[in-house]
């Protein structure tokens, strides 16, 4: 088994693999820089050690961890997602060390993180992929062409990009044309390379994703899909396991679809297989070689502990499931609590939580590094906090999400949890049919008001009298 | 549908209501003595109301609760457990005024509270009680007459005991004729009534306890039992669901006994059938006719929301559930946190929580009515939190039971928290097999060191100079 873990991220998604060490047995090892001095994860690891002033620039230093990691004794390094996971170089130079990656090896992630040779391997395997162009795109007038036979709108797109970056809807010739540049200007500077690809524009789909394990014995398995259709500019909102919107033959089908896509390519450890719906139409998306920020929900309807069996896979122990033992029960949602302001455009709002309180009760997960006095540095993503919840049928599950949002108690900071209010109480959405643009078909969505709470306020005060007096 | 229920109770029971009511769309109103005035249930209930300077009396006094529910609207009260929620008297009062008793009948209640009336319940419904006397005992001849036929050691019991009070053994007649005033004794002062009764003691049994639910149609199921045999005194420690120590033919047969017994009463509403397994035999020990402190487990491994379903009942509604749908899924502890020193004799340990953070991650959840900063007063129970756990495997749920513990952090009282980590390490706990003798049998485990966190302390030191200067 492995011993002792690097981790090579920060905030919850580190706090996260700590926690599964933690019940492993396995020590953990946690890196950071300046501004997460104080950070939760530095203080839960077994170990940390400090990788530079540079707020962001230590966290992806390939080769520094790699060598801190061989130097502190690390027998594997867990990616995390975001920072060097996806990245091939990072993956490879573990492997050269003598460390185990946990994720897949430096071929497959530079294979899936290519999207034109990622699109090609799925071909190859009868996947079905969205219409598009036949690999990269030589210059403008290629893709112009390939345009009109697609017929507009068509998808503009970084062959490196990911995470809904270096991506744009063009409706017309014009727009290609003004796109074109950009996107390329735009890849070079994000993914370091210039390539770009078009895909026919899907209007309205719906996002679903599966989720893939996979061990180094051949056994791949999937624990069924999650809904991701409630997103704004590409960045999920809220995500919900299972989709209120598959036929039990639609899901068989998908996962089906994800499990074979994972073994054409060979796949290792924890995948994610994405795939946008349109009537009865199934096209692969992407394939995501990382732990997701959502696969908390997968979790809760499954019972499955992905960061667990991701550790042990990487150990080379065989999955502890086979496919016929993975059920789902109930549904979840999870609600990605961002330090924004969802009525100044979803500006960023970082700075200090003057109060935090954990909501609790009966289906609640929280995955966050927040406490009560810490303060959100302005360098990393908005993301603060995952609630998480859980409940037997569809209508009790967004009473409960109602429910946690409320008893929640996040201050300090402005944050998207009261847009979710409105959200869960829109009857589109209770109705359990909506598509990627839901948020965007929902600005009345952004005219809530902020719930004040009286009784807290008496209490602050009084806790404040007491305080004095001494009490 | 029940629009306005009125919370009896106080703590982290009443916090349950108050968020089962808010998932429903019910409306919550709560109650509260002096020490009281800002506690959590009263800061997150819909409405509150103060009852009275004495901190005891106040949830004691049946006839003023029931008329602040009929004058402030209520159309249901929750006694959530310990309080009134066994008194007779009080669901009689609710039932005259019209307001719905979120309870059994007062009949019931007070059938199952008389020990010797439930005893010769049971025993003309076919189920199996522990040998004793037949009915209450006339005075300590009969007393001694019937220990000897039944054999030392005997469990003198108060007829209107519960909760582990007004219970002794005694292992000689010398003993039983000490014991026997005492009872008398005790139970006149504690219970109101000076009948006494007698069992066969069961050595070192294992104690079984099953959830059932019974609604107004005659509709009754159960939900599968919990192991509640780590114990002192008496009083539940750790909590486990499922069984780890029963086989499924035994969790069917006793899961069959309980509705049968429900049935037999007349039962409505939630409640559990205790029993102790010796050997091969289950004897019917009591029926608690409210919700448990550790229904949490149920909910863990079943999914049901018990405290939503005693409010649907009440309200007359069938049960969601047949039998055939209630599945249980991987195993839930309960930790019950209680601010007590267990090297110091686990003498209560009442004071000012400095600092409270709530563990999180997968599988975890806490119902507690503390916060940093919140003073638990003298007067009451000196449970302070609840920690519940889930996982999937026996070994997987000790694992993240351990983690979620150190993940916890309560500071400011003494709590039995690091005592459990000693439990869930001890072979014999991890082996599953184990009876209500583990505690007093392991003093060994008294032995632990208290862990010190470094990290925390920089981190407060951190903190405390950045506050002060103003960052």
């Amino acid at each position: 088994m492995i011993k002792k873990v690097l981790i090579a991220n920060r905030g919850e998604i580190a706090l996260r693999i700590v926690r599964a060490c933690a019940e492993m047995g396995v020590r953990s090892a946690a890196i950071y820089t300046e501004p997460d001095r104080y950070a939760l994860h530095v203080k839960r690891a077994d170990e940390a050690y400090f990788i530079g002033e540079d707020p962001l620039g230590g966290y992806l230093d390939a080769r520094r961890i790699v060598n801190l990691a061989a130097e502190t004794g690390c027998d594997a390094i867990h990616p995390g997602y975001g920072f060097l996971s996806e990245n091939a170089e990072f993956s490879r130079i573990c492997n050269e060390r003598g460390i185990a990656f946990i994720g897949p090896s430096a071929e497959v992630i530079s294979r899936m993180g290519d999207k034109t040779e990622a699109r090609a391997a799925m071909i190859g395997a009868g996947i079905p992929v969205t219409p598009g162009s036949d690999g990269n795109l030589q210059d403008l007038d290629e893709a112009l062409l390939v345009a009109e036979k697609l017929g507009y709108p068509v998808m503009l797109k970084a062959t490196s990009g990911g995470g809904g970056r270096g991506i744009r809807r063009c409706d017309t010739p014009q727009e290609l044309k003004q796109q074109y540049p950009r996107v390329i200007s735009e890849a070079t500077k994000a993914f370091g390379s210039a390539e770009v690809f078009l895909e026919k524009c899907i209007v309205d789909p719906k996002h679903i994703e599966v989720q893939i394990l996979a061990d180094k014995h051949g056994n791949v398995i999937h624990l069924f899909e999650r809904d991701c259709s409630i997103q704004r500019r590409n960045q999920k909102l809220i995500e919900i396991a299972p989709s209120p919107q598959l036929s039990d033959a639609q899901r068989d089908y998908i996962g089906d679809l994800a499990v074979r896509a994972a073994k054409a390519v060979n796949y290792e450890n924890a995948g994610t297989v994405e795939f946008l719906l349109t009537g009865e139409d199934f096209f692969f998306m992407e394939m995501n070689t990382r732990v997701q920020v959502e696969h908390t929900i997968t979790e809760a309807i499954t019972g499955v502990d992905i960061v667990r069996e991701q550790i042990r896979i990487a150990a080379g122990l065989p999955l502890r499931y086979q496919q016929s033992e993975i059920h789902y029960r109930g549904f979840a949602l999870q609600f990605r609590i961002n330090a924004e302001d969802p009525k100044n455009n979803f500006l960023p709002s970082f700075g200090k939580i003057s109060r935090y309180y954990a909501p609790g009760g009966p289906g609640v997960r929280t995955d966050t590094a927040i406490y009560t006095g810490y303060t959100i540095p302005p360098y990393f993503d908005s993301m603060c906090l995952k609630l998480i919840v859980w409940a037997m049928d569809w209508e009790d599950v967004l009473d409960r999400g109602s429910r946690a949002l409320e008893d929640m108690r996040l201050q300090g900071v402005k944050t998207t949890a009261s847009y979710y209010q409105g959200i869960l109480h829109d009857a589109e959405f209770r109705s359990g049919v909506f598509n990627t643009s839901f948020v965007v078909n929902h600005p009345e969505l952004l005219n809530y008001s902020e719930k004040r709470h009286p009784n807290d306020i008496a209490l602050a005060i009084a806790t404040a009298i007491a305080a004095h007096a001494g009490l």
